[in-house]
C-alpha cells in the first residue's frame, strides 16, 4: 500500500486562513495585474497538476482551498490523496473553471504543495530507510515560522511521527533545566508538579550515567542525544521498556538505519522540516 | 569586503509582527512550560550565538526582535551583521538577561536565522559562482507562504537581486496571457494600458522567434526561458541592449556560470528560496 | 463609449475584508438596533440604487459584498458597471431580499460607493479636460488611510492611471535623497543597485538643469515638479523620448489642459483622491 | 480663544492601531525602498510641519504615533494643539531624529493630518457661520469606511457635535421603520422596549403632522428632515422644549444660518465628513 | 407566554467571528486528534441537544454557527428559540451530519450555549421575582472579557434590559467625576457639552441631598446607589418622573422585590453576568 | 503556606493581547467619554485595590497590563501575588498615575481579576476539601470561550491541576470513539498510531468491565466517569498503579472528599471554571 493511513486531517478553518494569508501576500494591494490586464473575466481554463519527480504528496487541501478562495466556480478533481507515493509524471489533480482564478492561484497553490510534499518526500525517504526496524522517524520544532502545523502534517503524510507541536504541549527537559533544578530528579519532579497529568515528560541525556539517573525519576520518554549506535544499544537495554526512547543528533540518511537497529523507538531529525528541498510540480494550463 | 552593502532593512513593524506570530505559534496556549516549571523567574543567562558552518548571515533583526518581545530586559550584542560571510565557529551575537526568556526564545530565533541564512548562503554560492560576469542571481515568487519579504531580503543579503514581490508590483506575461491576448504585441499593449507608468513589463519567451516578436513591442525585460547557452548568447545579441534580459529554467550551480557568460543581465532560480537547506547555528546558553 | 475598459478588478478577498471591517465599525457591539426593534425578521424589501448627480461609477462590488455579508439571501441586480458615466437619476442596481439586511447595509454600501464614485467622477473630469492630448491623469500616494487600493481602483474607473501604490513598488527620488546621495547620478545608481530589475526609478526635478543631470543617469521616469507650461514644453523636448515624463504640483481643472498640451505623458494630482467630494447617491427602499 | 475645549482625546490604543495599519498599507511588503537605498541609517533630520492654508487642526496624535511607530528615537515637538485655528504658514510641529524614519513617515502622517484637519476646517466654517444662534453643527454616519471615530473626533475639533457613532448606540427611526411598525407611536414603543434605558430615541419626520404624532410618543430627539426655514420655525414652536430638535437635508454654507435661526438645537450635514477637501499642509525636511 | 419578544438578534458577522475564535482556541495547532484518529471521515451522526435543568435559552445561533464553521453539510434543526423557558429534559435542537464535525464541535457549542443560557436563566429568575412591579432588571459592565455583547444579549433573552455596552455609548458620572468637575451640576454640564445629543447622561448619587442637587442639573437617569428601600421610595418620589431611576448595590434575589416595589424603573446587578452558573445541557450523540 | 508554587506564568505576549482586546471592547469607538468630559488630562490619582471577600488571587498581571496599555506613566505596586490566600479587606495593589487612565482601566482590570480570582477561589475550596488525600482537583475544557488559558492558569493559582488545554494536546477517548473504532483496544491502538509519542492517551470508562478492557490496551490515564465511591475504590484497586486515574461526573463540594478518599489521582470538575462566582473586589480611587 502506498498511502499513509489518515491523511488530509488539517482543520479546514486553519487551512483556509493560511491560504488566504498567502494569497494576500501574493496579491499585495491590487492582485494579479498581468492576468487582469490580459485575460477577460469570462475566459475559462483547465489545468493539470502533476509531479515532475518521484515523491510523496502532502497539502492537496491547500490547493483546493486556494482556488476556492479565489472563485467559488472553480472545480478541483483530485486524482491522488495526501500520503500517496507518486512517480514522476503522475497526475495529482485537475483544476477547471474561470481562467483568471486558475492563473492567479497557480503560484500560491504550488508553493504550498511543493513545500509540504518536499517534507513528506524527505520523511518517506527516512521512513523507507528504516523500514522493518521498530523505529519511527519523527520531526522536531525546527520548522518554518508560521507553518509548523502544516509541516508536522506533512511529516505524517510521509509516514513519520510528530514530536511536540510547541513549548506548551509537552515537557522537554534539557541540560540547562537540569542544572538549575539541581539534577534530573528534581527537574522531573518540578515538571510533574507543574504540568497537568496529560502532559508527557521527556528528558534529554548525553551519557549512560545521566540516563540511569533520569530513569529513576520516571520520565515518559528519554531523548538520547548524540550517542553512537553502540551506546544507543546499551541505552535501550538499560531502559528495558520502562519508557519510550528517542535518538537525536546529526542523524542523516547514511546513519539512520544503524541508529534504528539499536532498538530505539523514535529517531528525530530537523532536516526533514528545515532543509527538505521542494517537490518539483507542474501545472499545465489550457485556456478556452 | 565580506558584507552586502545595505543589510538589515526590513521594516521593524513587519519584523516585530512576524516574530510575535512565530512566538505565539510556539507558545500555543500556555507557553514554555518546561522552563516555567524548572527555571525561577530571577535566574539570568548569557548565550553565545555562533555558526557551525560556513555561510552568509541573514535575519539578525529577527533574533533581536524575538528576545525583545519576550523580555525588555534582554540585551543582544551583535558581533556580525546581515550579509556577513561567516566561517564555522564565528560568533554572531551574545544574548544576556533573564534566563527564562533566553531559553524560551531560542528556537524561534534560530528558526528564523537558520532559514534566512540558509537562503543567503545558497544565494551567495550562486553569486560567487558567477562573479566577474555581468550577471546577477535573482529570486522568484517560489517562496515559503508567509515569508516572502523575509526570503527576498535574505536573497539580497546573499548578494542576489530581487524579482517582483508579488502579482501586483510588476507585469510578467507568459504563454497563456499571450495566447488569450492574441500575441505578444497585444499582450504588452494591454499591460501598458492597464498598469501605471511605474510598473515594469516583462515577457517570457521560449524561442528566438518569440523574442524577435516581443522586442518589437518594447518590454522592459525579457525572460529567456529554458534556453541553452548558445541560444541565450544569440538572444542577448538580438536584444542588443534594448531591454534587460533574464535567463531562467532549471539553473543549477553546475550550469549557472555558463549561463552567466552568455551576457544575460539576470539569472533567476527558485532553488535559493524553496530548497536551500538551513544554515546550522548553535546557541550556547550559560545560566547564572 | 461610456465605460472604462477594465473595471471591477479588485480581488474579491480584499473587497470582502474591507466591507466586513466597515460593517463591524457601523455595528459597534450590537448592530442595527433600530431595525432589530421595529422590523420583523421575515419582512422583505426591494431597493433601487440610483445616482442623484451626473458622475462616474466606482465600487459596485463593495455594494454587492456588503449585502452578501449581511444575508446570503439578498440579491443585487446590477444595472450599471464600474466606469460607467451616469446621468442624474440613472439606476445603478436593484437590491432585494430580507428587509433587515437591506436597511442595515444601506449606509455602509453608500459610503463606499459614494466615496469611490466621487473619486472616479473627479478623475473623469480631469481626464475629459485633457482628452485628445497624449497625456493621462494619474493619482499619488495622497490617499485616505486604509483605502489606498480602493481609491487607486476608483481612479482607473474614472479613466485615470495609477502612480505607485506604496513606498515599496517603485523608486521615487526626491531632493533629500539626492542631497544625501551626493547628486542625481549617485542616487539613481544606488537605487538601481538596491532594487530589483522590475522596479522603475523616477526622479523628481525642479529645474531644467536638474533634468539634464538626471537624464544622464537614465531614470525610467522624470517627475517635473511645479514647472510652468513653457518650461514643461522645454523639458519634454529635452527628454526627447528617452524616458516617460510626469508633471505635478498644484494642478487644477483650470490649468491641467495647458499642462497636458506641453506633451508630458502623465499629470499627477492628489486632489482627485484626497479632496474629491462624494457622489450623491440614493437608495429608495420599499418594504413588503 | 481659538481652541476647542477638549481636544486630543482619541484613545491611544485606537490611534496606534490605525497608524500602524496605514504604515503597513504604505510599506507593502518591503517598505520605503527609495530611502533605504539612498539614506544611510545614521543620518538625522529635522522637519518642520506647517499649514499652507488657514484652517483648523485635527489629528496631531496621529502624526506623533506615526513617527513613534517607525523609530522610538524620533522626537515630535508640538507647536499647536488639535482644535487650534491656524493661519497659512503657522508651524504645527517640529519632528527630529533618524532621517530614514522622518522621510518614511511623512506621507502617512500628512494623510491623516490633512484629512482630519480638512474635516475640522469644514466643520469650523459651518460652526462660525451659525455663531451666536443656539444651534450646533453636527455630523452623520456618512463617513469614510474605517475612519469613523477619527472623523467624528475631527468634527469635535472643528467645534461641531457628534451624532450617533453607529447603528448600535442610538435609535434613529425613519419612514420604513415607522411604516412596518404601524406608525410613529408603535415604532417608538418597540424601540423603548427593545433598547436599554441609556439609549436615546430619535424619530425622523418630514411634515408637521408627522411631528405632532411623533411628539405624543415622547422621543428624545426629532429629526426635521428637508423642511424650509419657515416650517422649521413652526416645528420648533410645536416641540416647545419637549425634546431636542435636529434639522437635516441638503444643508449648505449658504443655507445653514437661516436654518440655525429657526431655533433648532442641531443641524446635521454629511458634507463635513464625506466631502471636505484636505487641509494643505507641508513638511519641510532638512537632513544632517 | 414563555418567550422573550425579540430573540436571536446578534449580527451573524459577530457570532461567526466569536465562534471561529473559540474553535481555533480549542483546536490549538492540529484540531481534534482523538476524533481524527478514531472516526472515519465518512461516518455520520445525529445528536440531540437538550437541557438537564429548568432554565432560559440563549445562544442557539452560536451552536448553529459552530457546526456550520466545521462542515457546511451539518444540519441543525432548532426545536426551541432563544428566550424560551425550558424544563429539564426539553429538547433544544437536533444536529445531524458528518460525525467528525458533530464530535469536534460539541464542546465549543455547549460552552457558548451553557454560559449564555446560564446568564439568561439568572436574569429570568430576577425578572420573575419582580414581575408585576414596574421595574426591570438590568445588567452592568461587569461582564466576561471578550463576551460583553453576547452576555448583554443573554440578559435580553432572560427578560432583562441592558445598561450601557461600554465606556463610549453613554455617560455615567460617579463620585470622582463629580469631585473633579466641582459638583454634580458642572459635571453634567461638561458631559452635555462634550457628548453628542444622542448620548444619555446618568449620575450616580448616594444620598437624597445629592439626588436633589443632581435633579437640578437635568440628567436623563439617576443611579441610586446602595439605598435602603425606604430611601429609594423617597428618592422616587423626589424624582417625580423628571428622569428615569435606577437602583443598584448589592441587589440579591432576596432583596430585589423590595427594591422593585419602591417604584424605581431599573434595578441593575452584576451578578447575572459575572456570577451566574452555567445551564447544564447535554448533547446525546448517535453515530451511524 | 498560602501561595501556589509557580504563579504569574502566563506569557506576557498573551496577557497583553487579551487585555488590549478587552479594552477595545469597553472603548467601543471613542473610549471613556465620561472621564474625557470631566477629568482634565493632568489630574493624577492613587487607587487601592483590595478584596471584599476571602479568596485566592489570580490575574494580577492582567491588572498591570491593563493600566500599562492605557498609560506608560501608571505605576502598579503589587501587595500580593497570584496564588495568595486573601482575607476580606486585604490590599492587593496600589495603582497611581494619570487619573484618566486609572478611571478608564478600572472595570477591565476588575473584570479580569474578579473572574480569574473567582475561579482560583473555587478551586482552592475544592483543593482544601480534599487536602491530605493523594488526589488533586483538576479542570476540564468547560471554559468560557476566549479565556481558556487564563482560566486554566487560575485553576493552577487555586492549587488545582490542568486537564488538556484543547482538542489537540492529548487524546481523550469516549464512548462514541470506542464504538466506531470497534472497542477500547482498537481505539487506543488507532490513537497511539496517529498521535506523536509525547501525546498522552486517556480513556473514559463507565463500568469496571470497561475498565478491565481498557487497562489491557495500556492507556496513560483512565477517566472513571460517574462512579460511586465504592466502585471508584474498586477501580483504583484494579488499576493498581498501571496508569493514572481520574474521577469525574457531578462532583460537588459535598461529594468531593469521599471521591478523593477512594485513592483516585485526579478529580475533574467543570464547575470551577464554568460556574464559579466572581471574587468581589474593590478599587478605591483618590484623585489629586
Amino acid at each position: 500500500m502506498t498511502q499513509n493511513a489518515l491523511p488530509a486531517d488539517m482543520p479546514g478553518l486553519i487551512v483556509d486562513e493560511a491560504v488566504r494569508a498567502a494569497l494576500k501576500e501574493d496579491f499585495g494591494r491590487s492582485g494579479d495585474i498581468t492576468t487582469l490586464a490580459t485575460i477577460p473575466p469570462d475566459a475559462s481554463a483547465t489545468a493539470s497538476l502533476a509531479t515532475r519527480q518521484d515523491g510523496t504528496l502532502a497539502g492537496l487541501d491547500c490547493v483546493t482551498a486556494t482556488f476556492a478562495a479565489l472563485d467559488p466556480d472553480i472545480r478541483v478533481r483530485k486524482d491522488a490523496a495526501d500520503g500517496a507515493r507518486l512517480s514522476a509524471g503522475d497526475r495529482i489533480a485537475e483544476i477547471s473553471g474561470p481562467a483568471r482564478a486558475v492563473l492567479t492561484g497557480e503560484r500560491v497553490a504550488l508553493n504550498f504543495l511543493g513545500h509540504l510534499s518536499g517534507i513528506a518526500t524527505a520523511t518517506a525517504l527516512f521512513a523507507d530507510t528504516i523500514a522493518g526496524t521498530g523505529a519511527k522517524i519523527c520531526c522536531t520544532r525546527k520548522t518554518t515560522p508560521g507553518l509548523r502545523a502544516f509541516e508536522k502534517y506533512a511529516v505524517r503524510c510521509g509516514g513519520g511521527s510528530n514530536h511536540r507541536f510547541g513549548l506548551d504541549d509537552a515537557i522537554l527537559i534539557k541540560d540547562n533545566h537540569i542544572a538549575v533544578a539541581g539534577g534530573v530528579g528534581p527537574a522531573i519532579a518540578r515538571a510533574r508538579a507543574y504540568a497537568g497529568h496529560l502532559v508527557a515528560v521527556e528528558v534529554e541525556v548525553d551519557t549512560l550515567d545521566q540516563l540511569r539517573e533520569a530513569l529513576e525519576a520516571g520520565p515518559d520518554v528519554v531523548l538520547l542525544d548524540n550517542m553512537a549506535p553502540a551506546t544507543l544499544r546499551e541505552a535501550v537495554s538499560l531502559v528495558a521498556g520502562r519508557c519510550r526512547t528517542e535518538a537525536s543528533g546529526g542523524i542523516t540518511l547514511e546513519t539512520v538505519r544503524a541508529v534504528a537497529e539499536t532498538g530505539v523507538d523514535f529517531i528525530s531529525t530537523g532536516w526533514i522540516t528545515h532543509s527538505a528541498p521542494v517537490l518539483d510540480l507542474g501545472l499545465d494550463i489550457q485556456i478556452g
